[in-house]
């Protein structure tokens, strides 16, 4: 078996590489927003998003820098995300990946420009011919990431959902709320990446299915476990505030099934997502190892 | 001559009409956040933006709707800078038009999301076939309005010389950077407008080369324009606090030129964009009369 945390290593120390060449200084002052772009891009994620965009990708035979620019504008919208989740009026976080927050480092005004400018560049980077050929392509590209991560059903939506959760009248459907969360909040970009990989690579529209199925496996298991970290991980490695959900009186995964539970869950929804991405054969592997690290990582 | 507050009046009526069929509600409590969309996009504005699409792309034979969802998206996106830019953190403005900005009117982090979601909407709004049906155009204007609203020379650059602008040192400079400023912060969403139009249009690029000429002159001259309302302006037709600029010291062209050379330069400005945008006959009538519009505007 391949040692998945090498590979993701390689393939995220040969994408951060990459990206300063995506950030080009201007000579004014205004450069204080790129900079604070960069400073958040640049803050040592695990880049499993642009992972995932690279190995579905490679599954139709892509290079590396085939979905390069596809993988940079997740990874910038990503970025975009946590910038404006840690502002004070949103999670009021200070430290993100062991660092201050962008808004910290920099100010707030700074931040939300920071936000504003890295969801702005990921459709640039995505608009243009060097991202792939073909224009037809490139609009389903960006058409997806917009409602993905949009204020309808996507990743903006869910983090609407979630901030005025506590506020909702508690019931038995607090599963399916907690579910309905996470799904737009995480799920949708997870999705986004696996299914940009089959966009790229002109999949057949069963592959694309089997790759979007493998996804929504993956993103409950990985939410599970960023849950079971809050709990169980130690604030070193993980590099945010642990203990924080319970601290707030949030429901999340664990509180929900408790923690045993919570494993056993996590672990059949990974067992589901290798079987699905076991009928790509042999050239799946990474991605079969990727969904066990998902809920093996201590980061 | 046509009464152009009546041509424009009537664009928007129509404008106004078509636009809620562009914010269809989720089901569950996160509609909240399409709800300060929608709140903060139907708040009544001139419509100035998708007006100059619209009448644009017409000289080129193109209809209302054929124009409509670029208007749209450019408006949305123009929203979304309004409610960032009233924030606490950037211009901490408690009116809008009249009316409560969105942080006032829902929450600060409703707020930040909604603008968020007007962005990533704007885009996901361009990359759909009901646009136009060609995909290599609709990548140009996703990457027209991108780097146009961008951070590199676009408009969060702006926003944010403008902001640090009092902190840099003052010198016999501040002519080019107020116009700096003004370029990315207004002008560039302004020449936005104008050359989608030609995109639409197929233009040839003389035709579009003028068009952007046009633009610039006219977007300096609204901004001048605006300078001199906040001193010269009723509250209750501007609809925003007025007297702002000199309260808080800031440099404007009429701090800059006084108020009467600020007058005479915007006069000249419109006298060239009418003398540019002349070259396209008697179809370019409005645009003319409209450069006339954005100096003798009362609001």
């Amino acid at each position: 078996m391949t040692d998945i945390k090498t590979t993701i290593s390689e393939y995220s120390a040969k994408f951060n590489q990459a990206l300063p060449s995506f950030f080009p200084l201007p000579q004014g002052a205004e450069k204080r927003v790129v900079e604070a772009m960069q400073y958040s891009v640049m803050n040592g994620g695990k880049r499993l998003r642009p992972f995932l965009v690279y190995e579905t990708a490679h599954l139709f035979g892509l290079d590396f820098n085939a979905s390069l620019r596809t993988a940079a504008a997740l990874e910038m919208l990503h970025s975009y995300s946590l910038i404006h989740d840690d502002l004070p009026a949103m999670d009021n976080d200070d430290l993100r990946r062991g660092k201050p927050t962008c808004h910290k480092q920099f100010d707030e005004a700074t931040a939300i420009l920071a936000g504003d400018g890295l969801l702005t560049y990921a459709f640039e980077i995505l608009s243009a011919p060097e991202t792939c050929a073909d224009a037809q392509t490139r609009c389903e590209l960006i058409s997806l990431l917009a409602s993905g991560a949009g204020a309808f059903d996507g990743m903006v939506a869910g983090q609407m959902l979630d901030l005025i959760a506590e506020d909702l009248p508690q019931n038995e459907n607090s599963e399916q709320l907690i579910k309905r969360i996470e799904e737009m909040k995480t799920g949708r970009l997870i999705r986004y990446a696996c299914e940009a990989g089959a966009v790229l690579g002109h999949a057949t529209s069963a592959q694309r299915q089997a790759l979007v199925d493998y996804s929504r496996k993956i993103g409950i298991a990985f939410q599970i476990a960023d849950d079971i970290l809050d709990v169980e991980g130690e604030q070193a490695l993980v590099g945010k505030t642990l203990n924080k959900d319970s601290a707030q009186g949030k429901v999340t995964f664990v509180s929900l099934y408790g923690l045993n539970n919570a494993k056993q869950i996590a672990n059949q929804l990974i067992a589901d997502a290798k079987q699905i991405i076991s009928t790509f054969g042999p050239a799946s592997q990474t991605l079969q190892d990727l969904a066990d690290f998902i809920i093996n990582r201590k980061y």
